[in-house]
Order: structure tokens, then C-alpha cells, then sequence
């Protein structure tokens, strides 16, 4: 038989995995994606993830691809027979075949994050898995001002964990959009890519310039020293979803 | 020291629990609220609930009663301090004393609870733990035509889980609203009070009206038989919020 190549369009409810990528004896996204396809081709298959999210990071529209010439199911019926086999956290959405060259990651020419943030006296129990919950109010101009000074190409090193070893820091974030108006406050980041823990940082200093404990300049600082120790502390998990995958 | 009578207003995701009510040895919201209850009074506290939702029902208002003498935290205080010791899927919203007399169950004199119901292709991860999934689309207008049958003084009994043993089953119905301008579609049920199984044997019976498996009139004709066996199933608990309880 020959060898296609898939991509498939994922959603799931980060909290209860240990991230998306495979780790022997945690439960992860991965590896309950390769388990349900294992069953279905009756050989292992292993596949690659858009975005490697970590513990308790959500995906409206993870995208990964993987090659096989062992799976009989029709592609139409393929999010079906998959999602039988998987828990209810994951969902396939949409499975298409995709040209020999096409790869989940190295593909990958943008992506959407989503911050969602929760401002209340007291927790919301239905948004204590998607939401991270601040209990003082935040000043949001100061915030919009703040990512303001984010959009364009620039060197994220001071964004990015410490330790983390890319070959290149820099980035091009295309927009940074704020919406206040539900119930739930959003920051929405679209870039050609984004360095580990990057979204988390902005996220925790941009908290910290809506507290008012630090300038919207200041922002500023932590790209031109390239100096994660200038930033603010990375934002919980909880509230993180990665939104879209966009390919060429 | 003279002793005060209280009253919480409740949110809970009722998912992890088996309901509202103490079980010998199950993971209850009664049993969470009154450990954490005597954990602050030092001394055992025993609570009265509104209504007693059932294993996987959520409240947003819930409320709850009880007497004591023993708890010595301000009353602006008490939510912040109860809050601390309950799990993230409990958290009490507001506290306030109230008169003597007043009983969480037999002061109240309305309840309205909320159905919710997600449509689509693919069951949505994010709602899986607050809205009943239905693959197929329902007919929305069918459903507002049968609802509108139920308002009014009737005796439930049809809608009431078999075996139930209460003094009378009639019930003043006063709205049932249909919202489904959202992406989570709501059915909202207003009266003075609900048999057991009532809202979620009513919302059963309205899916098969949307899905064209029994006719409108068919809604009333369980009614006027007061026979549940020509109702439709139980719709499942997850759908199910209590939103709030009315006293006089």
C-alpha cells in the first residue's frame, strides 16, 4: 500500500494531561493520539504536533501530521473512528490528506495563542480549568498600551525561558489583540512562532503593568535587554489555548 | 453565645460529585461545605440545601441554611474563610444572616434551573462538563411550541421520577425560556418548585420533540396521563444548573 500522509485538527482540555508531547508513564496528548491510531492501523504511528503545549494548555486547533500506509478507514470517517478510541478531553475535529512534504511543525507559518482571564472577587468554578482568575481588577488601557510596543519582529529572548536552546530568539508577532468585553478577558498573540514559555511570560508581565506594579515601558526593557530576569513571572497554564495553525 | 442563623449562596461544578446530598463515604457538596464548616466552628455543623441536585448537576445559586453559635469569623468574612478550605469545584459567593425562621428548602418559594445543550458534529471538549451533547440538529421552534404547555398549575406527575413520595405533584410552572441565540442553547425553567427528575425527564421528552421522534402535543398527553412511561428518557445530569432559589 503506499504511504499517505495525514494531517488531522485537534482540540482538547489540557488539565488533565501532562502536556501534548509523549513522555513515558504521563498521560499526554500524544501519546493518546498514537494509542487510538495504533489501534486503527494495527502498527505503531508515530505523529508530529503543530505546538508542543505543555501541562494544563489547551488547543481549539492543534494540527498534527503523521505518514502511514496502514490505516483503511476512510478519510471522511477518520475523526470518527479515532474519537471513539480516544478520551473525551480530545476531539478530532477535521482529517485530510496532505502532500508528502507537508509537516505539522516546520510547515507552520503562524499561530494564534489565546490568554483567557477571569477578574472576580471570587473563583469561578466553571472557568477554573480555561481561565486564570486574578481577584483585583486590571487597568486594560495600560495593558493595550503595553503590547503595543510587542508587535513587529524583535528578538523574544527576554520573553523566553532561560536554558532554552533555538537557533534563533527572534520573532515576528503579527498582532497582540485584547478583548474586554465578555466575561472573560482574552489577549490573543499571532507570530510566525513562538519561543518556549513566551506567551506565559508576555502574559504575566503584561498582568503586572494592569496591576500597576510595573510601566508599560518596562515592557520594552525586557525585549531591548533581552533579560528574562526584567519580565514577570509566567502565567498559569490554565489559561492558555492554542487557537489556530496556519500553513502556507 | 446566641446563635445565629446563616445562609450561603453556592456555586459548584457538580461534576466530580455524587450531588448535593451526604452519602456514607461519597464526595458530596453537602459533605465538602460542612467539613469545612467544622473545621471553622470546631464543632459539627449540619447544613439544609435549597434544592438537592443529583451526581453531576451544577448550581451557580445554590443556597444553604444553617444554625450556630460557634463560628466566630465576621460574616463579610465567612465566604473568603469557607472558601479556603473547600475544594476549587465549591465556592461560596456571598454570606448573610438571616432571620430564625428562615429553612434553605421550605422558605423558598421559586427556583429557576437552566438546561443546557451543545449541537454539533463534534462534541465540544471545553463543554463536556456543562452541556449535553445532541449530534443532530432539533428542531428549536417545535420545542418553544410544547414548552408552552407546561406553564401553568399542573400536576407533574407524568415528568416525576416513579417511586418518588412527595405530599402532591402539582407544580406552578411559571416560565420556560428558550434561548438559543448562543452556541450553547438554553431551555430555563421557572416554578415553585420541582419533583424529582422533573426538569431532566421535561428536557428528555422536548429533544424528542426537536429531533421529530414524538409529537408536540405528545408533551401534554404525558401531563394529562400523569404517566411516565409515555414521557421521554432522563436527559443527562450535565446539562443541568441550578441558577437560583426566590424567598418571599
Amino acid at each position: 500500500m503506499v504511504v499517505l500522509n495525514y494531517r488531522l485538527t485537534v482540540q482538547y482540555d489540557g488539565t488533565d494531561f501532562a502536556g501534548f508531547q509523549v513522555q513515558p508513564g504521563q498521560y499526554t496528548i500524544q501519546g493518546e493520539l498514537e494509542r487510538a491510531l495504533a489501534v486503527l492501523a494495527k502498527e505503531p504511528i508515530r505523529i508530529i504536533g503543530a505546538g508542543r503545549t505543555d501541562a494544563g494548555v489547551h488547543a481549539e486547533g492543534q494540527v498534527v501530521s503523521f505518514k502511514t500506509d496502514a490505516l483503511t478507514v476512510p478519510i471522511d470517517r477518520l475523526p470518527i473512528a479515532v474519537n471513539s478510541l480516544l478520551p473525551f478531553s480530545i476531539r478530532v475535529l477535521e482529517a485530510q490528506y496532505v502532500p508528502p512534504d507537508f509537516h505539522a511543525r516546520y510547515s507552520a507559518v503562524r499561530k494564534t495563542y489565546r490568554y483567557q482571564v477571569f477578574h472576580g472577587p471570587v473563583a469561578d468554578v466553571f472557568l477554573r480549568r480555561f481561565a486564570h482568575w486574578v481577584r483585583e481588577p486590571l487597568d486594560w488601557d495600560l495593558m493595550r498600551d503595553a503590547v503595543q510596543q510587542l508587535i513587529g519582529r524583535h528578538d523574544f529572548q527576554g520573553y523566553a525561558a532561560t536554558g532554552s536552546s533555538v537557533k534563533t530568539t527572534v520573532r515576528t508577532m503579527y498582532a497582540i489583540e485584547i478583548d474586554t468585553a465578555q466575561r472573560v478577558k482574552t489577549i490573543r498573540f499571532t507570530a510566525d512562532g513562538f519561543l518556549y514559555n513566551m506567551v506565559r511570560n508576555i502574559v504575566g508581565t503584561l498582568i503586572e503593568v494592569g496591576q500597576k506594579r510595573r510601566t508599560v515601558e518596562s515592557v520594552l526593557e525586557v525585549l531591548e535587554n533581552r533579560n528574562r530576569a526584567l519580565a514577570g513571572p509566567t502565567a498559569p497554564p490554565v489559561g492558555l489555548v492554542l487557537e489556530t495553525v496556519d500553513y502556507a
